[in-house]
């Protein structure tokens, strides 16, 4: 008998992926090794990788001009390679705040640019909310406008889409593949895969390929 | 029949690792379920990470005021984190040439500082080797020096650890626990897992604690 995991960390993984995990580890597909020793530029191997990726993009509908990357570091990793790849030249972003994630994503981002917060959780009838889109004061000139889909910890999730003209980003960790999502109106999606697509460890970007030529000069070349 | 692998890149993992995962993958220790299904902050799981450093510590005889560190990134990403965090207000180091993984990280250390880069690799009749340290003209003023200990690519690895003053900082991702080492001849020694350890996606760093405070402003959080 598994038990049931509603832990708010890792995510419970489904029993058919552990056992076929599980039936493989000494012995992958009859190559007499498991996949965690192959070389990683061996056929075998990049055929794995290239097949999650391509499965990705056909679950998420991922459009051609977006680019997929399997990454290590986290979201919170992240939340210095984004504004590193993309404040650009002007240096500004709009961050719409509404719990914890969105707040670390700013401060890290306050490191780099000019990042003008948008104060967006408020209190309706004693209960956490996000307010209208209408009484936000979104910048004309920011490089691009983050948030975050799901706070955890708050329990506070977007019903829609925030609209913009501006690259939308945003942190998709705790909600990414739960429901449809339209990846075009969004100029860069991350999200740490433990909790709603694998184990710790993966973190995934998709990111329009327009954005990725303005990376400051200070980026670690890895970001 | 297990295969041998010889491959450059990821290596062999013991059987009877292999062996105890694969028993554990659907209900480690009773529990119901997978470690990869635990919460990162549970009992059990900082009990697991808690052994695996108390061992690396018992096994390498690291001294008590150096800190032990799981990563992920790779050693690439320890290429912009080491400068990042070591090259301090005079902004110096040595790097010594001796390959490819050298190379790679003393390119990465130029974009954050001032690198003197001392060419130690020449031909011994006709075949690589590493020249006398007496030949080398180390600066009086590197906040570090730093080399990789075994170059995989052109086969060419230290017979002894450089005799310096200052903090020595070294690459040992293809030769970690492979002899016996004395860890406080170092500033700080990092290497991927993938080798020597474990599978693909660990990088350790070990360091010693007074060397922590002179992280650069601009460095990422997560480095």
């Amino acid at each position: 008998m598994r038990a049931y995991n509603f832990c708010a960390g890792p995510a419970a993984l489904p029993t058919a992926v552990l056992e076929k995990a599980q039936a493989e580890m000494l012995d992958w597909h009859g190559k007499g090794l498991s996949i965690m020793e192959m070389s990683h530029r061996s056929k075998d191997y990049v055929a794995v990788a290239e097949k999650a990726e391509a499965d990705l993009r056909t679950l998420m509908n991922i459009p051609d001009n977006y680019k997929v990357l399997f990454l290590q570091g986290g979201a919170s990793l992240q939340f210095s390679a984004i504004p590193l790849n993309l404040l650009g030249k002007n240096n500004k972003a709009d961050y719409i705040h509404t719990g914890i994630w969105s707040e670390k994503a700013l401060k890290e981002a306050q490191r780099y640019g000019d990042i003008h917060v948008v104060e967006a959780g408020i209190q309706i009838e004693g209960k956490h909310a996000i307010s209208e889109q209408s009484q936000w004061n979104l910048s004309r000139d920011a490089a691009y406008v983050h948030y975050a889909d799901n706070e955890t910890i708050g329990g506070l999730q977007f019903a829609n889409i925030p609209e913009t003209d501006k690259p939308l980003v945003c942190d998709f960790s705790s909600s990414i593949l739960s429901a449809p999502l339209d990846v075009s109106k969004f100029g860069l999606i991350y999200a740490g895969a433990q909790k709603n697509i694998g184990p710790a460890g993966l973190t995934i970007v998709i990111v329009r390929e327009d954005l990725l030529d303005q990376a400051k000069p200070e980026i670690p070349s890895i970001l």
